[in-house]
Order: C-alpha cells, then structure tokens, then sequence
C-alpha cells in the first residue's frame, strides 16, 4: 500500500484525463470528484476508476469534450442531457441546475440523461446540503453488463444496484449523508469473498436457476444479487430505475449496456422555516441518536454520514492509501498517454 | 370471520363516527379510508381501528370537529396543520393542495404539521399517480409508545417504523404502488408469533439489553425492533423523521407521545415528457420484469401494489373478512353512542 496526499491524487488524475485529450476544467472537475471519493472512504469510486474510465474514452463511450447542457426545463425542472461527457461533469451541472431553481422556486426536480457514470451520489446530494436544500438523489438503469440484481421473488439480472442519496443541512453536526445501494450488498464484496476463497451469508445471491447460494462465483457464472430487505430494496431500486430512467427518456438512448439516469431533487429548507431554525432541531435530534446505548457488538451509533466525515479528517491529515496493483495500473495508464505519473505525483 | 360488503362497512364506520360528535363529511371520508386499506389488504389499517380512533375522539387526541388548513405557503410549497383532526383528513388536504401546486408548479412539497394517524401512506401517494403525477409520501416520528425502532447499532426505540410510499402513473398496468415500513417488520408480526408461540426469526429484534432475539416477548419487555437491511433502513428512518418530523416543526407539537408528520412530493410527468409516452415506457418496463423466472419458491415476480390491486378485486368480490373479535369490538363501540352498528350494517 502506497501513502498519497489528495493533492498528489488529484494532480495525477488531472493529468491523465488532460492526457486523452480531456479539458482541463472537466479533467480537474473528474479528479477532485474520485479522490474526494476516496477522501471519504470509498475506494471503489475513487482513482481505482481511472484506467477504465480512459479506456471508455478510447471506445468512445465517454466524450470529454462533449458539454452538458440544460434541454427541456421549466421553472422548477430540468432535463439535463449530459452528451456522453463524464458523468461527473453531467451530474454537477444537474445539481447546480437544482439548486438554483430551489433557490428562486423553492423546489426542483432534475433528470439526467446520456450520463456515464455519475460517481458517489453523496457529492451531489452534499451539494445540495451546502446550499441549504433538503437534497435527494437517485440513480437507476439496468442491464449493466457488470451488476446484476433481480427482483424479488424472480431469478433474472435486470435491475441495476440503483442507489439513494439524502443529505440534510444541519448546524453543530456534520450534515446528514445517506447513500446506499438497494441491492443487498455492492458487487464489490462478492469480489472480496472470492480473493479470500469465503462463502458469503445467505440471502446475498442466488445461482443462475434461482436457488439460494453461498458460493459468490455462482454469481459469475450467471447468478445474481439480491435486493436488500426483500421487497423493500426491490421496490425503491423499481423506483429509481423509473425516475433515475424512465422519467428522462434514458429507455431511449441506443445503449443497451448503460440506461441509467439520475433524478435529483432539491427542496429550499427555507420555505417551510427558518434554516438555522431548521438545522437546530435536526442538531437536537442527532444529540438524542448519538445518545443510544450501543447494542451488543457495537462502539456507538453512527449517523449517516459520519463514517465518511471521519475517513475525511483522517485521509487529510495521513493520508490516502492506494494498492501496489492500483498503482501499477495508474502508471500504466499515465504511460499510454505520455503521462510520467511519478514525476507528476512528485515522487 | 364474518364476510362484509365493502359499502356495509363504510356505514358501519361512519355511522360509528357520527355518533361521537363527528361531522358527516368527516365520518365519510375516514370510514371510506379506513375500508379502503380493508379492500387493499392491509387489515391493520382497516376497520379494526376505529375503536382506538373512537378512544382517542374521547381523550381529546382526535377533534373531529376541527378543520385542516394551509399555513406557510409558497406557490411550490404548503404546510398543512391538521389541528388534530383525523390524521386522514389532513392528509387528503396535503395530497390535494400538492397535486394543485405540481399542476399548476410541476413540482411540489407539502408537508404535515398537527397530525394524528394517516392510515395508508398509498391512499395519499395514489391519488398524485391518479393525477398523472409521480408521488412520494414519507411519514416520520417518534417517541411512539407502540412501536420502538432502534438505530442500527444501539439499542434504544427511539424511531418510528417510518414509512415510504412511492406510487407511478401507468398505461396498461396497475399503477406503481410501493408502501413499506422501514423497519424490519411491522409490529403487528410479533403479535402474530406471540399467539401462535412461535419464535421470530434472527434480525427481527433484540431484546430491552441489546442483545438479538428470536422471543418475541422480549419486545415487550422493553425490547425493539430492528431496521430493515440494517443501516439501509436505519438511513431512510432517520430521513424520514427529518423531513416528515423537522421540516414542518413537528417537534414542538407538545405531544411527546406523537411527534409524526408526513412529507409529500408532486412531481409532474409533463414536465419532462408526455404523460402518455412515460406510461409507456413504464408499461413497458413492467413487462421486462413480470417476464422475468420466478426464484426458487416463487409463483411468479409481482409489482409493487399488484398484491394490493389482486386483493381489492377478490374482496370487491367476495366481501371483506372481519374476525369475530373485531365484529364485537365495532358492536360494543357503536352501541356507546346509541349506534345499532347490526342494523347499519343490513343484518
């Protein structure tokens, strides 16, 4: 494992992208985006990312010199059709899009469609939080070639991981940050069970015919996962697939492989009370969840979020860890590109 | 179990309400949402409440004669302060004053200040997808002495089971109805495995100490329930008391006992595309899913709300079953306000 500065991070990932021929402003927005990822402990959204990202360039699926732009939009909508670029770059405008219109409207709705993919929700979320907005976020699509989950009580790999993000403005507390997938866990883990030759519990897959399995590769040959909690996850990923796809017409956009769409609200705190008001009653209520008694075989309750604010703190001050293998993969990528990845990281 | 019309238990109910003081229009609309959620078979939100609403009409907690109005409001936004009257009729004003504003907005939030018990979360988020919306309905709260949820991780029932309730707009198919309580199960379950004596399974609950349970008991001896999908369902709980609790002020309502409130969201399908074009599109995705194998132990994959639809169609049918306890529980709180219920219903 290697130690780097965000800083080192993102000068590293900017001048890849910029090495593709990406401009400088989206190649700096991209990498702030993945190493703010890994920022918060989320390495799987992080600079792990940036070798496949390249090569969808290279393939044409991403354009980064593409702009997104504001098409259908009302008052208080917007459709924002991203135009291939990153989906970073398409998701910031939706988020920035929403907020303004809360702020002049009170509410607003924005769907995003020729997106790639949009990287943690909670960045655009949090944005909205920062602004004072009640902020909520969802992504769906299906018939990703990589994640595969089934409805419940079915055996068939159609609906995408299709994840929720919420964030809430709060005052003392860091904001409240929710995002988690509706499957019941992210394929990721599967792919750590199998590097340590585990099973996974039951209830996490089933095998290509529909029975219950243990066995995380029955989940490559064909198997798929299974929604969290039931009916519940099964029914808020249906959701997201239909606002998150449906509702901006990403059925339509030629790409079997990629339907997946971002539906973003934001609400203006402000129209219901005063903001500060607000994050005051939300403090006093976190005060009252941090006070819970742990149950057994936990240190404290953690409110959502803090997980992430605290690899924060942490990551800032030591450190961002990267895998040899990661490593060996940036600097290889760098390569193809005439990037000296080393020499940028100062190294 | 005795075998009603729809229509016998609507007088039933209403005429039950009248006889406590509560005017007609009142009665009606309760007893038809009451029988309602009977039709859609969620008995626990049916005619078996109307003694405790009764109870509460007594105590002072219900005031039927009050009136729901709007407070703040913006052309985008409305708090609606029920002033305590049935929990349903406030949440039909806050349906109808968001459907109005998203017609009129194309994107509109409401939310509930002052409420008792809403019924069904699907009767308020159905009426928007009637309205060829797309319509969101949270309820959140806590300190409930009934049901005690704990955050994932502590063991304190501090949040309530906090519902979600999504519905779409369809073209062939049944509407999208999602309604589901955030916590593991509803508490009603534990009630039933208590008088069968059988255990709950692992994850349900744990007991007044924190540790897991499978003796339903021990909920009721100051244990708790478990989120649904563990922190997943803890997030959505805690969103839940933010922004159907905190938004519109529900905690100084000065009832420690009921601190709920609901949030409801409009969004207009026109405004991103036609609405005809979208149901479409949606009819179309519920094909791919209905097309999908059944799982090991399956008959087939439903859609959400298709249980609901399946069970109003039988029970339009067939009559509505009423256990025998029930029946007398209606007799008994009829005949304290001079209400012959026997002769109400025809029999």
């Amino acid at each position: 494992m290697l130690q780097f500065k965000a800083e080192q991070l993102e000068k590293v990932a900017s001048a890849i992208f910029q090495g593709t021929g990406t401009p400088q402003d989206v190649a700096e927005l991209v990498a702030h985006s993945l190493v703010s990822a890994n920022l918060m402990g989320h390495d799987s959204h992080g600079v792990l990312r940036i070798p496949r990202y390249c090569q969808q360039i290279a393939e044409g699926q991403i354009v980064p010199t593409a702009r997104p732009q504001v098409t259908t939009e009302t008052p208080t909508t917007a459709i924002v059709d991203g135009n291939w670029n990153f989906g970073q770059v398409t998701a910031k405008l939706g988020a920035e899009t929403a907020i303004k219109k809360a702020k002049e409207q009170n509410v607003a709705v924005v769907t995003l469609v020729h997106q790639n993919h949009v990287g943690r929700l909670g960045e655009w979320s949090g944005m909205m939080a920062e602004a004072g907005m009640v902020g909520m976020v969802i992504t769906g699509g299906w018939r990703s070639p990589i994640t595969g989950v089934t409805p419940f009580g079915g055996a068939g790999r159609i609906i995408g991981t299709n994840p929720y993000s919420f964030a809430i403005p709060t005052g003392q507390h860091e904001m409240v940050l929710v995002d988690f997938a509706t499957s019941v866990v992210a394929e990721g883990k599967l792919q750590v069970a199998i590097a340590k030759g585990a099973p996974v519990p039951q209830g996490y897959i089933l095998d290509k015919d529909g029975n219950p399995s243990t066995d995380p590769n029955d989940f490559y040959k064909g198997g798929m996962l299974l929604p969290a909690a039931g009916h519940k996850g099964y029914s808020l990923a249906l959701i997201a697939d239909i606002l998150g796809g449906l509702l901006a017409g990403n059925e339509r956009v030629g790409r079997d492989w990629n339907l997946t769409g971002t539906f973003m609200l934001a609400v203006n705190v402000e129209a219901f009370r005063p903001l500060a008001e607000f994050a005051a009653a939300v403090d006093g209520r976190l005060d009252e969840i941090k006070a819970v008694q742990p149950a057994a075989g936990f240190q404290e309750v953690l409110i959502p979020g803090e997980p992430e604010m605290r690899s924060k703190a942490q990551r800032e001050k030591d450190g961002i860890g990267v895998p040899e293998a990661t490593w060996e993969a940036l600097l290889a990528t760098g390569a193809k590109y005439g990037v000296d990845v080393s020499k940028v990281a100062g190294i």
